[in-house]
């Protein structure tokens, strides 16, 4: 596979969207204009994983933990089939909102499920396939899950409660300490032209050693 | 657990949910009077299981195997924490359309995925729930296609080709070797009367062991 596989993670509200939107701006005009850039996000990159984001994120069917874990590693296997693997393969850089971290995070940390069945779960689902570079935006979860609240009516995940995302931000620093190599932690705090200016930083680098 | 969980299986046509609801009437008026019995199905035994059953069955998505075998996976995860186990915990008697069995020969035999995969994945969808026994409507695969063709239109999984539903079949018939106590072969080519006196006819039997 020639293309790169570059992941935005964080808590509610810590501006992924926003910044993956900056980032593919910035690498159509700029650092990577010769390459075919490609946005999508997890759950929801394909059309069966519009309808599970649907389920997951919007209805309000009550959810077990162990089938939301497995809705999640079914848009995830999807996912990396119909869209990750061949445009990867076309040599595509891809941005993606959300991958194997996230469910980590929110699973693991957050509904504490056993980190070997999500382990289990990210290996089937992705068939081994994992991020060239994670982008973690690190923002307070307090301050994230305000900003996601004031964009308006909240979803299913939103919607628990502060202890709740607190455990997914433990997460997250975790999965830095244990894969440093990987992921790489913006202050999300910051405002968005600095936290884009610190994205630029870290991609222009890793395009050069890559290209 | 003081219920019992009693699965029909069987390819396209096997004649599963006539035989279920007559099973039902029977068991209302005569077999397990005194008993709650409860009727459900895989998938869609659940409010998040009816959204799932839409999306693997009814809408045009194209779906990944991996994607599929998670999916349905989630579906009975839902399923057994949600309505089975508590079901089982008041004692009812439950009638279900479809289960492990069907995972295995669909996905297993038919899809050709890994049995060592899908046995995984029935463990962490079931967490070990088993059923009490399976009736296996045993129909030739091109006589049940050609009934459940002429209900009308044809789902995603009635229409793979016939080859896909001989595999299936060829599931359903290793299954019931290599599981002699839980499985039991019916003969469905039969007519509905016969099937039906041979569903009462074990279940009587099983029902006196059982209370």
């Amino acid at each position: 596979m020639t293309g790169k596989l570059i992941v935005f993670e964080g808590v509610e509200g810590s501006g992924k969207t926003t910044q993956l939107q900056r980032c593919l701006d910035w690498l159509k005009c700029e650092g990577g204009k010769e390459r075919l850039v490609v946005v999508t996000r997890e759950p929801g990159g394909t059309s069966l994983g519009s309808g599970l984001r649907q389920l997951l994120l919007e209805d309000r069917h009550p959810i077990q933990d162990r089938a939301e874990l497995l809705l999640y590693a079914a848009d995830r296997a999807q996912h990396v089939e119909e869209l990750l693997k061949p445009q990867l393969a076309m040599g595509a850089i891809i941005l993606c909102d959300r991958y194997t971290d996230s469910t980590v995070a929110y699973q693991g940390y957050g509904r504490g499920l056993s980190y070997d069945l999500i382990a289990q779960l990210n290996q089937i689902a992705t068939d081994g396939l994992e991020a060239q570079i994670t982008l973690w935006l690190d923002v307070d979860a307090e301050i994230g899950l305000q900003r996601a609240r004031a964009r308006g009516v909240a979803d299913r995940i939103e919607q628990a409660d502060i202890a709740f995302h607190k455990r997914v931000q433990q997460g997250f620093t975790q999965l830095a300490i244990s894969h440093p190599q990987r992921i790489v932690r913006i202050d999300a705090n910051k405002s968005e032209d600095e936290v884009h200016l610190a994205v630029q930083a870290i991609l222009r680098q890793r395009l050069s050693s890559w290209f």
